[in-house]
């Protein structure tokens, strides 16, 4: 088979550093463009030695690179940037997977006012598919465009869906208290984001509300119908990769086994691992890999179901599941190039 | 005046080194005795390099030790070891501070299923005092015996006490998500609190139940005469210091302001700084203090209160308040050695 | 005695805010004017919660702040800042210590190779005495104009001091490899300064040459009259605060009781501590406090002297020891507000 | 081509759960056997769980374990224990590799002076090949034992080969100022090793001499004939993996050009790569990989060369040197199993 050829709009962020990773060593995916235009003429491998050896390409002006010519385009650019670009690509039929946040919420208004701009590109919205495989996945095979998921969207929901699924809680009282670690923050020159300022240090942010709550929301949503209630607090860790999501609900039903719901919604799922209540849920569990590994109790028996639900925030949080999305748009196999061991320690 | 005379029992902890450090310091206070049966003879400052210059006493052994002749002895021991010896030293007229559980619930039954032991002194638990000053001051001052609060539960039950004082939540239905340093878990040598192990990683622990969840409710029960209902899921942070708690409470009644209340009820508080909700609440601000930091919101006017609580684990988490205790129960100044400015960054 | 008024221009950097941490607890300083343009109108205690309850001031535009009628003002500015301010309020009879690197070079002519701009103030750099203590006490009583050491040539000068000045090691052939926690590269929104980036990774840095070499070559020759062969490489710590220096110097003379040396060189200084060659000298060890701790010994007796020596760089290695020198400026002791114990774990 | 059976023993700590990662996804080798006498019949996966799914065995008891039935054993056990296994091992026909320091140094005397104990199997030493490929891989090719190397010698040898085989310093006097992440020290429960006591700290250790010393000379010597004078000195990184070595010897000839010398001498070398003098040498560029990376300059032209070399200590410091190893002494491809990409960041 000839590998497909990938283009990467915005290659110098850490979602996009991530998919270059990735990418690398994907044996049916080769990477003909990566762009920059602040970059740009830079070799790859001298802004990321890391990949030395793995790339051999330079940061490319997006006008000149051959987006074109790509079997499929990724978008790892800031909020509003693909919303610009992605129609062109589409009428020539590059498919796209977006990593930030222009296709993932279907309400128009809703997506305008939490992300304080206009769209513009409303009409390729109905088209997007949102890039759960654990929920969309006959869809992502046929779609030309994919939204990809936020990246506590994708711990969040994936931990909630068999509870709601299932009726085992009373979905209009869910507390989401979810941590990230900084690179969920982005590759940006904030003093908030220094090591002095976030190391050795914790913190919740954006308390009275986050654009992700309403994503969950949508999620949970389109997958059951139901509307939850949800509140959702952040809180940024002092380390570099990983989420960690401790879901909290009250409990509805005494008749579900919790964990057995759990397993079995998740039997067949290449990404999710379900472990008993009593192992650890650990970030580092995860760490370089697209799994999403989650536990379910209720502790003390008392009517509160919690979940613990953990992901490497730049894989199943972000570059692997666009991976992942990428690997069913081309009728691959889905865990193609996503079988890296976790690193740990 | 003259200084107080002061024995620790158990220097080579964390909570036991951080005493030392406080007392060193302190104006009115001399430790004379330092015990510890493992390094008998080593000098404290052969064992804690930072106390070089400030404190030139070896570790004794307890039964040498000078203990008797004491205004005050701190047990800062692993959990049941005060029990023991507390009462002889009561009986010579030694006021005690234990900063483990051992003294921290009235329901003896209930404190030996937690912790797994029998109590070896349950005539002495009615008699000691819980050693929150900001609901027990009065107490405190006229106490022999004071119980040292838990981490978790200074954070926790000073988070909650104006919102369930107020009316203003549902008390039946709290969530407590709470985070700690890894000193929290004490200067023990145990693989899972390896940098290996514990670094650049983040889990839930005890998710099933935590000895410091009773501790929480009897508390506010104590406070307010209100049974909660908590669910309390503790979490292990990738740092050495400092404790956040962010606390969900489903809204009772709108009357209430509750920046208002909380700015009430900790008025005239010397350790307890309510800010404003659109101020963060960073572990860091309060570090190497005796403070409880706090904001209160209510998130898209959802109907879901959450504070966030932050406390130094060392500091108003166990020694700080143990010397805030002190000074209670000897007369002093209530913040006599404890205006330390935190270290940021 | 009435407290000296005190201006700090430039408060909004990590030297300054640590200044202003220790000025809000000094017993004879009073902070008047804290300038920063940019933030001008801004609460102090807004930027730095930590300072909340401490200093009840707003940052001015530094034209609008009373410097004049200072008794000392501080600049905790980036380079090339003092050297344009310092002369006006000099001749208003208001004392100056620059925490920055205008006026730490008598040779301006290599001061302006190394930091790239062309000195604005020559004529006030051979009045400006260097602010290390250890090596000009007496002057720094009688200055007008301080500049206050560089973090790095603090550790290593003060390491090396009794190695040149006893004759003990060839001082043409000495490597100084020195490792900086992260706050010693000021907060400034930088790429290379986040945690994502800094976090979890080590590197030397500036391996080609460093701006602190030659401040450290022109201390020895200052205070020994020695002209030494320094190969300086630095290094980035992933931590916030501390400095260690490892320093090697083949030893010329066999005669010498090298900690006996040390321990005769430093036996008055109240901020540098000597320990046995055995006991491990942490940054940890002085987090917080104005000491640098060292030791020193011949590994294996094979001819290379090994000396170490730490310090915290936001304190001795920055405001710390502008305190110091403030202390000795204005007539007071010279450890003045500097008796906080060092923070451990 | 069959898969080669492979056992571990001793798999608990560091180097062997990093092996099994390895091994687990390696395309010709299939774990068969791991061995811990304190953990047997516990499930590998339930003690790593970043490892479910990838590896279903059990500790065994090394008696009852299949490891005479294996084509290769790896020894992840302490010092010392390898010297009484291995012998019965080979005489059954099975290859070993020891990742402890049992077979490092031929000077059996020297050996029992530095690791304090008699060595059990003096006559195995001499067979032994030390298994750095980069100055044995013919020998390593046809060795039936292989001493696997120490993390610090990996990283110090390999920077400072091309220096010695050049000519290029007087090899009498060189410094190397090494740092390592906390995973060097190996999975023991150590108050040393904490978070609480490890993090938001530098120091150095063991500056009075550390076992790794000699075996760099002893590598130096082998390889080309040289005895060099090495003063070494470790140091503790606060963080988990990586390990950077800054090497500096004086310039004995003019002629050489360095980083030619450099390049040329690595250019087919696989696992080593040489980056110009203005590229940063990040541990965390080589984080997950068998990689060693290095620079070398001669900063200000004074006469000192210096180099910068960082390995991740679990991999080409440890484990995945003895993957490279194992691949040598079994025919395969030298790079097999070993192109994971590094984890960045």
């Amino acid at each position: 088979m000839n590998k497909a050829k990938i283009g990467v709009v915005g290659g110098t962020g850490y979602t996009g550093s991530e998919l270059l990773r990735l990418l690398s060593q994907h044996p049916n995916a080769e990477v003909v463009a990566v762009t920059s235009r602040a970059d740009a003429g830079t070799p790859v491998a001298a802004m990321f030695p890391h990949l030395r050896g793995r790339l051999d390409l330079a940061f490319a002006v997006p006008d000149e690179a051959p987006l074109q010519d790509c079997d499929l385009v990724f978008f790892a650019t800031p909020n509003g940037t693909a919303m610009h670009q992605a129609g062109a690509l589409l009428a020539s039929g590059v498919r796209v997977i977006d990593l930030a946040a222009d296709f993932r919420l279907k309400d128009v208004a809703l997506w305008e006012r939490w992300y304080g701009m206009q769209h513009a590109a409303p009409e390729l919205v109905a088209d997007a598919v949102y890039g759960l495989p654990e929920i969309n996945r006959d869809a992502i095979r046929g779609a030309r465009l994919v939204a990809n998921p936020g990246c506590y969207p994708t711990a969040v929901t994936l931990g909630l869906l068999p509870l709601i699924e299932s009726g085992a809680v009373d979905a209009r009282r869910i507390i989401a208290d979810v941590k990230s670690g900084i690179s969920g923050a982005g590759r940006k020159a904030s003093t908030g984001l220094l090591m002095a300022e976030a190391g050795e240090s914790f913190k919740a942010y954006s308390v009275g509300g986050h654009r992700h709550q309403p994503e969950i929301c949508a999620n949970i949503c389109a997958a059951t119908g139901q509307v939850i209630g949800l509140t959702f607090v952040p809180h940024l860790l002092p380390m570099v990769r990983g989420i960690e999501a401790t879901l909290y609900a009250p409990r509805a039903s005494d008749d579900v086994d919790l964990e057995a719901v759990y397993r079995s919604r998740y039997r067949d799922e290449p990404f999710v691992d379900v472990v008993p209540a009593d192992m650890a849920v650990e970030t580092r569990s995860v760490r370089g890999t697209n799994l999403c590994r989650m536990a379910v109790t209720e502790p003390l028996g008392d009517g509160i179901v919690v979940v613990q639900s953990v992901i490497d925030n730049l894989m199943k949080g972000a570059a692997g599941q666009a991976v992942q999305n990428m690997n069913l748009m081309l009728g691959y196999d889905e865990a193609m190039g996503l079988s890296l061991p976790a690193l740990v320690p």
